[in-house]
């Protein structure tokens, strides 16, 4: 079958022999899978525990095709999209340390064919595309951790989404949205702003600028929910522009470690800094419900099929994205 | 009456004249007052918003003398202690921006007599000595927000109290032993240590040795709740000493802001790093019944006379104290 790999000489578009079905799995014939940046950055081997070669994806839509065991038979034909956790662990909070995504170390999406454990399935929400089903996964399970479980989204709750271009941010602009919060956004792109405020929110101001995200915070009277991927130095100035009392929701750190944190600031607004990642098998059933619910169709930004993966992965490095990079099987 | 006032010239035990109770008030004969580090702290120009001349105290059990209206008649006769809360409002999580601490910028409970407003009583709990009631408010109410509220204290839980002697600290410590948590503390004493595995905890090391607290959270298996109210570079050391999921809440900075936070610690093992201050009448309520259920009794280090109120706050300043600091007018 076809497959993107990553090996030592880098990611490129192979041959390599179809998975077999075993008992208690099933075999999936991708109808579309999406990028993450975790992807990238396994390209870039700037992820940890790298083990090369590797099939890359954690997001994929695809027909089940066949089951190991007789009483899985039901699912043959279904439309599914999967769970892309492996081995989340007991306690519903964090994740154990067994704990993988999907692909990586084993085979992930990037593929005609994936073989998978018939517990990952989840039937793929009807109104959805193959495209918008396959976007969904993994960001709009780190998105649901982060700004229902951690954040405590509610209606009419005053919501800032930093970086709104990245996959998991634009999941959780989403359902901000279909959660009627008051929505903002920060991006460094004045378009993406524009297309923000076509969807429903507020406004928005570059990220880059501190002294603008602590007046549009101001202005508000102050967050109750910022959620943010880049931490950096800026996140001082996100935390001055919580409403006391506010949360401010960490799923990454692509801007690296700040070089101070205001402490005054944080226990005398009795604010909170919450990290959050990925999310559990009862968050991923729960995030599905809450789309099927609010019938969120996921932004996809350009469909490449899989011979062009290579360009698809450039692509999602170049930033000049908004919405999911999705990548089909011809 | 006599009292300790703060003024340009410092601290000093002078002559005043008695406060006059008014409509919705009641007066007070304070039996006993006790220290907080805020005391010292307005002592020395170190608080925001002084206002000078004061008279400090945050903390008092006395005894009603008169009411201001014949419907709080009931309260006359009663031993009392006094909620140090003024004007939390509506929103049960935070203060709003009217709030302010008894002692400051009203009269405050290091004086022979006190008026305050009726619905600030609270009968004290009667298994308590007038020392013991005296020292429990402010201290209490910051130490319960703080562990119960946003620590989530409970049963087993694997708990740290950073910087044990700390007036709060301490009632944090005592309330994690009643609620039959696990209980480590870090102090700067050997003897402070000893003194809290003879009350109940597990064992301690030193907060300056980053080290050890690494190591003791390693082999605990990793805190569920730390306590701090130090901040400073000694937050890393405590945040990766946290389990998985885990809750660093921080009360105080008096190391002053750290100069790096290790951002990926906090999201890939969802920690929470809250901010707590005092806590809302609700929280005080809460805090006297625990108190009760679990007969604690405040540790009280040294009781003072009103007189000897400028040795009291020496002693504070030196650190040399494990236990509350109570003055009593003679």
């Amino acid at each position: 079958m076809k497959a993107l790999i990553i090996n030592e000489q880098g990611l490129q578009v192979a041959e390599i022999q179809q998975p077999i079905v075993e008992s208690g799995k099933a075999l999936i014939k991708i109808l579309a899978s999406a990028l993450n940046r975790r992807d990238q950055w396994i390209r870039e081997g700037l992820y940890p525990k790298i083990e090369l070669p590797v099939v890359p994806g954690s997001d994929g839509c695809g027909v089940v095709i066949e089951v190991g065991n007789e009483l899985d038979q039901s699912w043959v034909g279904e439309r599914i999209i999967i769970n892309p956790n492996n081995n989340w662990g007991e306690n519903p909070k964090v994740q154990n340390k067994d704990y993988h995504i999907l692909g990586m170390p084993t085979q992930g999406t990037l593929a005609e064919y994936i073989v998978v454990p018939v517990d990952r399935l989840v039937k793929a929400p009807e109104f959805l595309s193959n495209e918008e089903a396959a976007a969904l996964p993994l960001g709009g399970l780190t998105a649901y951790n982060a700004i229902v479980n951690k954040g405590e989204l509610a209606v009419g709750k005053k919501v800032l989404i930093s970086g709104v271009g990245g996959g998991v941010a634009q999941f959780a602009f989403q359902f901000a949205i279909a959660a009627k919060a008051q929505v903002w956004v920060t991006s460094g792109k004045e378009d993406v702003i524009k297309k923000c405020i076509a969807l429903g929110a507020q406004g928005g101001v570059s990220y880059k600028d501190a002294k603008e995200i602590k007046s549009l915070g101001k202005s508000v009277g102050g967050f109750d929910i910022i959620i943010d991927s880049a931490g950096g130095d800026g996140i001082n100035p996100l935390l001055e522009a919580l409403a006391p009392g506010g949360k401010y929701v960490l799923y990454g750190a692509t801007k690296g470690l700040p070089s101070t944190l205001n402490l005054r600031n944080i226990f005398w607004n009795q604010l909170s800094l919450m990290g959050s990642t990925m999310g559990s098998d009862q968050d991923f059933s729960e995030m599905v419900d809450f789309v099927k619910k609010h019938k969120i169709h996921p932004i996809i930004d350009t469909v490449f099929a899989l011979e062009e993966g290579v360009q698809a992965f450039d692509h999602m490095k170049s930033g000049n994205h908004f919405g999911k990079i999705v990548v089909k099987p011809s």
